[in-house]
């Protein structure tokens, strides 16, 4: 067992807290040698010796064999992380914007350097997704991956589901309570979402797509009316991460849309920040996975799980990586419900096939059939005034 | 990548439906060479040159490097894998009793042999608990894990708790849809549960605990009327096993045990014949693994996941084995409800506090704390009339 000698960028609750642990727990056999931080005057909860505004202290000590990163810029991120790898150092990141953005040549670099990468902080905080689809269900045959990896959206939704609160009051109190940032757009309209199902879907198919790639649909425009419907049928609202296989050829549609879910499913169960995720396979049926998927102690605890990894040179072996063409959102067709205060005009063009159509003076709705490619449309995608919600 | 030449014990639906995926998946680079089954005039969906019904042809052939041992047997499952490891041949095994038993001794032998021992398959078919607690969560401060590991009465439980069954009615009912054996004992008694429930704390805690010292009692005299009573107070019933890490010094509380769960809790989601793994820890709080336990497809699945990990070496490292002497159910108390129709004498005897006492005609109960060492009485466990529930 090595000894890891970290250096450590960044020092907001996570990284405290990781500094904390590997103090109290000598038996890990990893401790932090040096924090790279940007304000130097800031008070910090360690030794001041430890902290250098430099990234250099860090990339070009030839005794620190391992970074850990969790800065929220990724462009630097990027610059470090390159860096680090060329410098043959291992690698931890929490930074799914990042790895989305640039996952096949961090992984290519990491494999040229004889490195590792490790990032299960960045999908799902403590739930560990990545080193499940990547270790256990490798062989499987798996079919989709598909659930709730955004523990913001779903605090916000639980709220209007339970409590009949407006997307702007729901938000409003996840922004009180530390679950929603200040500026919450990537998170309420699908970005993290999407950057995280990129992640995923390498992990589990081994095809890359890329965060552009993925349909995607925020809840800012989910009206009460919707959570009304949803009542009345017997569902909740959530905003579910969808990876799935959809032929022989390993063709994929991928997916970030509010979804109405059975409230006897399992998923109608995550509720609040946090995160559950249903892996799909023709062999094992259906496997669940459900944690807490942000905040300090389920980041904290992902990161030492891979630093933990580290110490027996444990790295992604990817082997699911597929050189096929990858088809991603090009057919197959959905079910869904637009939901409209007035009445939109051209949108049921958008439909093959209309199941229902409700119309009164306070609220509409459509529900039929659309195909993917019309789906795609950001009419339907971007138009405020529309709730759109698919069916499982 | 090396190539797998597997020897199989068994050919009953898990063996045939791996020799299937074996046959039509040449991409996992292994295959069977040899199966031993005991009756050679059964017809079998497979080239007749595979068979035999001498062990030997397997443990024997020097070509063969892995051993799949899927018989019920598990005195004969011993020797079979003691004899595997000793001609330096991989084991994978799906004998959660014959684990249990001899937990400590076939890890040694694996280890001394330089091959992996593998089973997954043995505690909650296709979930991957096992593998998830020795590479996940093991620099974790893991608390306990606590869940539903049998199917069988989960299924029965269920049908009780559903469609107010009783028991007996419950039971038929299991065993006509293929979820209980003709002598259901090993899993209505909570055997089946406690040897898993040892694996699980060997693997979670580094203990080694035996099957025996577990607190156990099973689901055969539950009653409608606790059923009822449950129902009033917003609670089910489910066999939960459970170990918890009680204070500082490691010490344990291992139980399996009907459990009075709270409905809108993750665990009282597990229904029919699923099971569901919480792991507590006090950096990610509360994870939760779930899918299905048993049957053809789940603990196929699992096999071939072993067996996929054997292809680049894979073996549980165990490095949580602690060698702190265990204690184990000597300290601790529970909150208990006792039900009976009849009162039984001197149970009350028991009790450190009565919380709650209630008799009637038809039904009686009392509620309150236990101690752990009195738990262990047998007149408690026992005690056909007695319906012992423990509050989570």
């Amino acid at each position: 067992m090595q000894k890891l000698n970290i250096g450590l960028f960044g020092f907001g609750v996570v990284g405290e807290g990781i500094y904390k642990v590997l103090e109290e727990k000598p038996e890990l056999n990893a401790s932090i040698k040096k924090i790279v931080i940007k304000d130097k005057d800031k008070f910090r909860n360690a030794p001041s010796e430890l902290f250098s505004t430099n990234a250099n202290d860090i990339l070009n000590d030839e005794e620190i064999n391992v970074v850990v990163e969790l800065i929220s810029d990724s462009d630097a991120a990027y610059t470090i992380i390159k860096k680090a790898f060329n410098n043959k150092k291992h690698v931890v990141s929490a930074n799914k914007k990042l790895i989305a953005e640039n996952h096949l040549e961090l992984l290519q670099l990491q494999k040229e350097n004889d490195v590792s990468f490790l990032y299960e902080a960045s999908v799902c905080g403590s739930v560990p997704i990545i080193r499940n689809l990547e270790e256990y269900f490798d062989n499987d045959l798996l079919n989709y991956v598909s659930g709730i990896v955004n523990g913001t959206t779903n605090y916000i939704l639980t709220k209007m589901a339970n409590e009949n609160d407006t997307y702007q009051d729901a938000l409003k109190a996840a922004q009180e309570n530390g679950f929603a940032e200040a500026d919450p757009t990537a998170d309420v309209e699908g970005f993290d979402a999407a950057h995280k199902l990129t992640i995923i879907t390498l992990h589990a198919f081994g095809r890359k797509i890329e965060s552009n790639d993925v349909i995607r649909k925020g809840i800012t425009s989910l009206k009460t009316k919707d959570f009304e419907y949803a009542k009345e049928k017997g569902f909740t609202i959530k905003l579910i991460a969808n990876s799935r296989i959809i032929n022989e050829n390993g063709e994929l549609i991928s997916t970030v849309l509010p979804t109405f879910v059975k409230l006897d499913k399992t998923i109608a169960l995550v509720n609040n920040e946090y995160n559950g995720v249903l892996i799909g396979s023709s062999l094992s049926d259906e496997q669940f996975l459900y944690g807490k998927g942000a905040g300090r102690f389920p980041t904290s605890s992902a990161v030492l799980s891979d630093i933990s990894a580290l110490q027996y040179d444990y790295q992604y072996s990817i082997r699911k990586k597929s050189d096929k063409n990858i088809i991603v959102n090009k057919s197959g067709k959905v079910k869904v419900y637009l939901g409209s205060e007035t009445e939109v005009s051209g949108i049921k063009d958008f439909f093959e096939d209309i199941e229902e159509r409700y119309q009164s003076n306070s609220y509409n709705h459509i529900i039929g059939t659309i195909s993917i490619v019309h789906l795609k449309n950001q009419k339907l995608l971007n138009d405020e005034r529309l709730s759109l919600i698919v069916f499982e």
